[in-house]
């Protein structure tokens, strides 16, 4: 393994070692120390990456925008997908566990809590402003308000899928707040094309890994996350 | 005012003092002090009516139950005036941001969470159900899972809004999320008579409130709780 690589994967088992920390003790009641406990790393090798705990916050926060997807032709599928990943590795990232977590503590004092979600919204619009470029969406859709609603609805079918159930229901729950929306949004001939089977997260998920080999055998930097097979 | 009364406006006044605290600082951060602090009574008076921590928790979280409503003949108007009072209440009593700090928070240990999450979706679900026994809702319509979905948007929204805006556009999300999802779930006859108007929560605060003041002319009981106007 070249250092590079080697640099990336250490970061990468310490954002894990932090996600899951927040996510089970929240913001405030976290120190470095339980973080530097789940590793075999020390104190010196952590702070290279990270100089405190509220960098380290930041980092885990910022990793929901690193959920990938699947460039589709039609949009509003890729948009589905999107969520269909987030909802599959939610239930098995630790650090996107932790992320969740942050975004939803009023206590996590010094972080923006804003960010997460606004980094949701404009990931949502950009690929709604491609869907009603290309004719994808209804008329009278009011892209940023659908954008933001989008946002705020998945943000509560975790919540809830999570307080019900530990998330094992969140990708029922996910489609069907598509099914309830959706037929808002998009245009009929659109409806009619728009895979929202229960085993979407696995052709996805499968999707992804193979993306990913390829892009490792191409010598492309890999940052240490192979598991995306839903 | 006779003991009775004395005695509900106390036990409120003393919800309000530790809805206002732990819509604060959380249920881990908040202690009984901090409560008595806010108020001008003794420790005993307050744990006359409250033993613990977490007996006060528990009444401000199932405070979410009281969100009044007004009876209608359209139930799927009932339902958006419930959404629409609870909103419009949201902003102003700290009791019930107090108990959605809880109900949204990991760290309050020994609560149980799902509690207010099942009496909201118990609460969508009667009014479906008889909307549903009356023709108002599509055929196609899951009334369980659609009760849980609205249950689920409708925290998220409250969510977001709250981190965005401090709840000051709680309405206007609540009515978007409304105009995404009734299309799906009302007859088209239904649709049409339906106000989701921007004053709508003037509109029902006032017939609360005077529904409330012909209960006080009548002598019925007063839980000390006369601001319904929106």
């Amino acid at each position: 393994m070249v250092t590079q690589e080697r640099a990336l994967a250490t970061r990468r088992m310490i954002l894990e070692a932090a996600g899951s920390v927040f996510a089970e003790k929240g913001y405030s009641a976290t120190t470095v120390a339980d973080i530097l406990k789940k590793l075999t790393l020390t104190r010196g090798a952590v702070y290279f990456h990270f100089s405190s705990k509220e960098e380290l916050a930041r980092a885990v926060l910022a990793s929901q925008a690193d959920v990938p997807t699947v460039v589709r032709d039609l949009k509003l599928q890729e948009l589905i997908d999107l969520g269909v990943v987030f909802a599959c590795q939610l239930t098995r990232d630790p650090v996107l566990q932790g992320s969740v977590r942050l975004s939803l503590e009023l206590d996590s004092v010094g972080l923006d809590r804003k960010l997460p979600f606004q980094s949701w919204v404009d990931r949502n619009l950009r690929i709604l402003e491609q869907a009603s470029a290309q004719g994808e969406v209804r008329p009278h859709v009011n892209l940023v308000e659908t954008a933001e609603l989008l946002c705020s609805c998945f943000t509560g079918v975790q919540l809830f899928s999570q307080v019900m159930t530990g998330w094992v229901d969140l990708d029922a729950r996910f489609r069907t707040l598509l099914k309830h929306v959706l037929s808002n949004i998009a245009e009929p001939w659109v409806l009619f094309q728009l895979d929202l089977s229960p085993d979407r997260g696995v052709k996805v998920g499968a999707e992804l890994a193979a993306l990913a080999e390829e892009r490792a055998a191409d010598g492309e930097e890999d940052p240490g996350r192979t598991d995306l097979a839903c």
